[in-house]
């Protein structure tokens, strides 16, 4: 029996570790049981939150920050990642233009945008970056993507020739797109963006139907955003000659989805997919004895394309059994089993309020998996 | 491989499961990985709340009940166990005398008595039974065990003859013990009793300073209580020839303790010892793989005497491994494991109210087994 070699691939535990902390935690439960083992830390992340983070820590990249327009214009200090192969960036649309960046009683899907994310792009752009991985999630805007497109140097114009006010209110007003300034270098770089939804631009699956009512919308709003859509979707086919109307994925993150593909050469990708290619997993996964993964929660959705479905599934790929522990394990875990998960163990030691399990998250990695080691060492 | 042999011998998880449930709920576990092992239920206790369950459920036995006077002399349906062998009689004296059968505002230490304790007791010498455990946690009474020994047949008089009212409150007019009347039967049956602490009659570490407060005793109160049980002590010594003055455990249950060593040919055990004596536990590890205990919490506090502690010395001089769950993991768990439990898992899926998990205790033990036994199936 040689010395065993274990992959460490957790995604973060939301308001509680970074997937980077929670590695660290699982190796210092391990290693009180196998001390001389080998601990191959893969930070993950699912495409959402902590996407930017654990690809700049998986290849010993770098954060950066840019000050960009936040959702309703306001200056913000917003981050994106360059990876370690210094040619790559990595962004977080919500860290420009995400729903968190806007208070409750602002919250104002007519006029959010997602310039500040357009700027992002830029700023990689000038960077001389070859290839983008945008990460959608969280976003706060409902504007098609057109706030991107106009950083970028498009111009959304009303009958008059005038520039429209920014936001998806009002895109009715929308007469002619010109791209003739657009930013050339868009052609030359990879923009891959990592969306899980499959839902359209507009309908009764839209951006605005679907995702608007939490971004502030009223039914009021959410019909006129709809119908702008619907309207922008017609221009952009007559104009561009691009016919997203039914392109699964354009809805994502206010239309963003749409807005990427119309002006960019962006494809669309699972988020996971995306993570475990540019962390290198399935490589890393060759010599590991058992893989282990985790997040806050696991429950039945983590089937739909989660980061312990993702490495579970990428460690069946290599024969590696998982094991995976949570903050909260839900219903339905025991669908999970025949993905490849093989185990899962909750790590809340009891009774307790969730500030202190919050900020006690690491010492309960660190509990857990040590007696996991110990169970693994009894075998049978 | 042969098929495994598999030990279950939890303690019950307090307000949630009786230790047999968890039993239950352990195989259901277990037995979706290891579908042809066998299943050695051994449900256990310490000799506090749940040792008449157990070693009833452990020997094939049977509760019954019996009416007899309450701590405060109301009359209460108390209930006592016959185990298996139809011999051996199992108590708890708080089913008769306990601290939950006086109200918060009707707390009395001064009168509240033993005298339903004894009732079981004659109870069980009517039913021929040859040997008594009696479990004497839980208590409301301060009487030095007086109560117990009246209604089997001994006599408390003041100086003019006439019999003390009954609680410790009265002690102090107690001139003269008659035993002229006691239950002869008391000679020839065994009596064993759970006791864990080591606390004398009176003084500082006595039954009325250490445990009176909790009974409802004032400061004033205590000092009364203890210059009493100090007096029994002393007219005990001169007209019965016992003393029982420096004897450890005498304080424990209010000085049933030293009543019973008094009164009866008791000897004290700790809990632990004797459940796992009555439920022949350390004959059934022989043949385990794995021992599964396990109890409502398990911390530091596991290793003065509660089950998991005591499964786990008999496991590791059985040389067998041992894992357990707890609803609750505190802190200290660590210094466990060279005690012999190897692996300790927590059951709580995630944040919950405490009335939810208590609920849910069954399929959570059930989970959390299933897991285990797949992590023990990996082996490493």
């Amino acid at each position: 029996m040689g010395e065993k070699t274990f992959v460490l691939a957790p995604d973060s535990f939301k308001e509680s570790m970074t997937a980077k902390e929670v590695c660290i935690a699982m190796e210092k439960g391990l290693r009180k049981i196998y001390p001389a083992a080998s601990y191959v830390h893969v930070p993950m992340a699912d495409g959402g939150e902590g996407t930017v983070q654990s690809l700049v820590d998986a290849s010993s990249g770098a954060i950066h920050r840019k000050e960009v327009s936040g959702p309703l214009g306001q200056p913000i200090m917003a981050q994106y990642g360059i990876l370690g192969d210094g040619k790559t960036a990595a962004i977080e649309m919500a860290s420009a233009s995400g729903i968190h960046l806007v208070t409750k009683d602002t919250r104002d899907p007519l006029r959010t945008t997602t310039y500040g994310t357009g700027e992002l792009i830029r700023e990689c752009l000038n960077l001389g970056i070859r290839k983008i991985i945008i990460g959608i999630g969280g976003s706060a805007t409902n504007d098609g993507g057109t706030g991107m497109a106009e950083a970028l140097g498009a111009k959304f114009l009303d009958a008059q020739g005038q520039p429209l006010a920014r936001g998806g209110g009002a895109l009715n007003q929308l007469a002619h797109i010109d791209v003739s300034g657009l930013d050339p270098r868009l052609q030359e770089v990879e923009l891959i963006v990592a969306c899980d939804v499959t839902n359209p631009l507009y309908g009764e699956h839209g951006a605005s139907r679907v995702f608007g009512p939490q971004k502030g919308a009223t039914p009021e709003m959410v019909q006129l955003l709809d119908a702008n859509l619907s309207h922008y979707a017609e221009v952009v086919k007559q104009q561009l000659g691009k016919d997203i109307r039914d392109v699964p994925g354009a809805g994502a993150a206010g239309g963003l989805g749409a807005g990427l593909l119309i002006f960019t050469k962006a494809v669309l990708r699972k988020g996971i997919e995306i993570v475990i290619e540019y962390t290198g997993l399935q490589g890393k996964l060759n010599h590991a004895d058992v893989v282990f993964t985790g997040e806050g929660g696991i429950d039945f959705q983590t089937k739909f394309g989660k980061t312990p479905y993702g490495v579970a599934k990428a460690a069946k790929e290599a024969g590696k059994p998982v094991i995976a522990i949570a903050g909260c394990v839900g219903e339905g875990i025991d669908t999970l089993y025949s993905e490849g998960i093989d185990a899962v163990f909750g790590i809340v030691p009891g009774t307790a309020d969730l500030g202190k399990l919050l900020r006690e998250g690491p010492e309960n990695v660190e509990r857990t998996m040590e007696n996991i080691a110990r169970v693994l060492k009894l075998g049978l």
